[in-house]
């Protein structure tokens, strides 16, 4: 059997990098949107630098954590939804092994085996790793590589932390005069790029 | 062959219920949360209802249509990574379908079947739909159900609505007095029930 010629993820490697992706893109836009609305709201009333940049940064710091949390939260649902569905496959697998093995071979030749190699090939799988195979096959995960809420945590932390500072720097640093105009701009660029960038990773 | 004893989401469906559980979780819990902060603030300045319920109307609408546009956004940069490893896999099994055969049969073998079984069951796989059979074993997807952006922004956008509806009322119908008691009291309550349903929903 010859290696396979090139490198590419196999089998849940593609859903996993997803899940950082998808919370990343919405942290930054997040990060970049509410942290311009909020010090562009203040520079309305005050043109002090340092008022500007106290209510940045704890835009900043609350948005970013209460992101991740978000985060955690929601994602922790989908993954206590795969716990739940690969316990409840677990506890079939137990009280009717017989029926499972059938039903790994009724799905395996819907997707177009023969009877025979379907037969086989359930009887081989449920040999290495039923659970596995049952997961991957009827449910679509792999139970080595479930979602984790904490990847999407701390991809959605980085990512608006980053995201928010660009609207912060871009209204505290220049002086009063284009203050907004340059904002407005960076905010415009900074969205432009958060585009550019995750459909290049996307299509990576 | 028997028919299957039981009734289950196969390959896929689950991954696509989760898809929207997550987005709904994400945005129940922003809906409520950001709309209490926002009402509470409102009503450390003012009694009026009216004023009240006109700052509480316009939190719903804004952060329902952005926390809609963010899953859209985000759930899109997902599916489009799903598009481009689709598209690469079709691109190989154009230009070397040889090569492709011997590392499909190659990972069946991986995951626990004979080497004649596997060589038969990756022949027989792609026979049917070659670029189904690799997108499963390969990547974890199935090209028939990928995540769709629209169900995120939908469940996001409604989800967040009935959350901020909560605190919205708790706040504009007592009166001022019991007012903040009332809304802190609803805004735990609901965060309870919202993790108490998603709970249910993940593991149903």
């Amino acid at each position: 059997m010859t290696e396979p010629t090139h490198d590419e993820p196999h089998g849940g490697a593609l859903g996993s990098r997803l899940n950082w992706l998808r919370a990343a893109v919405l942290g930054a836009n997040d990060g970049i949107v509410s942290t311009a609305g909020l010090v562009v709201g203040v520079a309305g009333a005050t043109d002090s630098r340092s008022a500007l940049l106290t209510a940045g940064l704890a835009g900043l710091l609350a948005g970013s954590m209460s992101m991740a949390a978000g985060e955690y939260v929601s994602v922790s649902t989908q993954r206590d939804s795969e716990l739940a569905a690969l316990a409840e496959e677990r506890r079939e697998l137990r009280d009717q092994p017989e029926a499972e093995l059938r039903e790994l071979a009724e799905l395996l030749e819907r997707r177009g085996l023969s009877p025979e190699v379907a037969r086989d090939a359930a009887r081989q799988l449920t040999e290495r790793d039923a659970l596995r195979a049952h997961a991957s096959v009827e449910l679509g995960i792999d139970p080595d590589r479930l979602t984790n809420p904490w990847h999407a945590a701390g991809a959605s932390f980085l990512a608006f932390t980053v995201g928010a500072l660009l609207p912060l720097l871009a209204i505290v640093l220049p002086p009063a005069g284009p203050r907004l105009v340059i904002t407005v701009l960076s905010v415009l660029a900074a969205l432009v790029l958060t585009g550019f960038s995750s459909a290049r990773l996307g299509a990576a």
